[in-house]
């Protein structure tokens, strides 16, 4: 019945277009449902000052990892992150999750003891509880869904939608790592499918991999803004890329966005191995993702509390130009930031 | 990795004994956790009188749908009443759900619409927001995963925990319709796979594929209670089959179970179903699963509060014999009822 005349292929509406189709008739009609899909979590009114918030992810195999490079533990580990970093970016506290995990026969009850190994250090390091979930069998592959919980000061709550032309925009560590490790890893894993006989040559790479295989959510940052009384007029995790995410900011908030290339934080152990892989590094830290860094802007009021803090940087401000996203480049040239890849004008 | 020495096949230790054995090691932390994993939801305490209910489930193609006979638009529905179920079967009210979904190429943007038509009136006739969710290219198949959240009052929530000796067991609506509407749409499958141009015999068969292809959570029962000022002792929802549920009240709350087949709720439709398919409507109606009735407990004090629905049948009650669930025949002998198939003694 799926497969019949008047097919549409989804990809010509691209992942973010398909979730506004596929609910544009959806009605919110509980009154505690104070946000609901289009952040990176929902809010949920409970009747006091804090409102609960949730956000829900799920990882395919073949389509989010691949388990020829990611081992079992660390995906487990980076499933929770990526969860709790949508809780941080709406400036809250995760305190629990639940896990529904999906599997092929492949898999080993070692194999799934590895996978809840990594769930559990990160749920310690982090402090949340795991409160609920599912297990099954599954015709092919692994699929894991998590669905994470917190809590935030109503009035702490940042959202992606309240930058203002004048903001300055921040981020937290450094950008495009990620993305290199995972070059690096797929790279490595071709050489090795052609000729078994060849030793990955990963020295000098830890880093990089580091970032890809075992990412950290920016917890400390979130309890930098508290313990600084530092508000930020909107905020968002990187998961796809720095330029994609600006893009929201910009969208919701009904502004533009500037940044400047010099100011991009790239981290020095970036810069051989993007070399040695053929990758240029601004592109690699607007375009790369799964950095889950802190994207967020703030008034220009509140520069001198986070100055001080050597893990933020300022790479921008926001402009009154609805929907623009731009990069002034090293030499002085001013380039578009598309969502996807960017390129001169 | 995952396919090395010191294998054990997961079914060696069954559904339940899997999730017991992952999260073995998992311990709580967060105070407002007030229960975790092992009920039909989770409890989280917000600081009110009233605490959020959380419960997920994952559904995948060919394990828990067969896209041969069940349309996107009923799984829709199904995949959010199945959820919903569990918020009513700890006495909550649900009020919203995150949906994320993976699917693969053979997915049209029109299937996809389907698929969200049934989800948005399941919504709709609940009353639950849609808050958030994913979706996602995947290699294979079509994956369904499902938060629901829910709220009640502290002093209402009905865990699996709260049966003691002497309670009376009952029953919402009829039990066993659901697994032989899933036995004709197998059957007809069958012959549909060996003889393409044989019509399907589904002529009569009305009521019991109705309970397997869109089955309602018991929200009307949830509301009578409250109306009626009944807090059930013990209450579960019935997806695996009764039986398997009894033996989940009786270990955990430290009772026995004793029901007599002649009370058990068996609707006048699905006997000619059952002689047509030659099934045994006790056996369908103890181990059938998939029907999402409730099956809970109360005080003996309580009967004269719900002995005028017509819709609560009253099958059993609790004993003092730890684990022990058995079931009195219409002839009068005393089976042992497993939680998976039951046989005399």
């Amino acid at each position: 019945m799926f497969e019949n005349a008047g097919r549409t292929e989804i990809n010509s509406l691209g992942e973010f277009g398909l979730i506004d189709h596929l609910t544009q008739h959806f009605t919110n009609t509980q009154i505690n449902t104070l946000t609901g899909i289009g952040d990176d979590a929902a809010v949920i009114d409970t009747g006091t000052e804090e409102a609960m918030l949730v956000s829900t992810d799920m990882l395919l195999e073949g389509i989010h990892f691949d388990l020829a490079y990611m081992p079992l533990k660390h995906l487990g580990y980076k499933a929770i992150v990526i969860n709790l970093s949508d809780i941080y970016a709406m400036n809250g506290t995760p305190q629990q999750v639940t896990v529904s995990i999906g599997f092929s026969n492949r898999f080993s009850l070692e194999a799934l003891e590895e996978l809840y190994s990594g769930i559990r250090l990160a749920c310690e390091i982090y402090h949340v509880d795991l409160v609920g979930g599912d297990t099954s069998s599954a015709q092919a592959g692994l699929t894991i869904s998590i669905t994470a919980i917190g809590k935030a000061k109503k009035s702490d709550i940042t959202y992606r939608k309240g930058a203002e032309a004048g903001d300055l925009i921040a981020v937290s560590g450094d950008l495009g790592a990620a993305f290199v490790g995972l070059q690096y890893l797929i790279r490595e894993k071709k050489i090795y499918m052609e000729n078994p006989g060849v030793q990955p040559e990963l020295e000098g790479k830890d880093y990089v991999l580091e970032r890809q295989l075992k990412p950290e959510a920016r917890k400390d940052i979130i309890e930098f803004f508290n313990s600084s009384n530092i508000i930020p007029t909107s905020m968002i995790d990187i998961s796809d890329g720095l330029s994609s995410e600006l893009h929201h900011l910009a969208k919701q908030s009904g502004c533009g966005m500037l940044i400047h290339e010099d100011k991009l934080p790239i981290d020095p152990m970036m810069y051989n191995p993007c070399i040695d892989i053929g990758l240029e590094a601004t592109m690699c830290a607007t375009n790369g993702g799964e950095d889950y860094e802190l994207l967020f802007t703030i008034k220009q009021v509140d520069y001198e509390k986070l100055k001080l803090n050597s893990d933020i940087h300022i790479i921008g401000y926001c402009t009154d130009q609805y929907g623009s996203v731009k990069m002034i480049s090293k030499n002085n040239n001013e380039y578009p930031l598309e969502a996807q890849g960017w390129k001169a004008v």
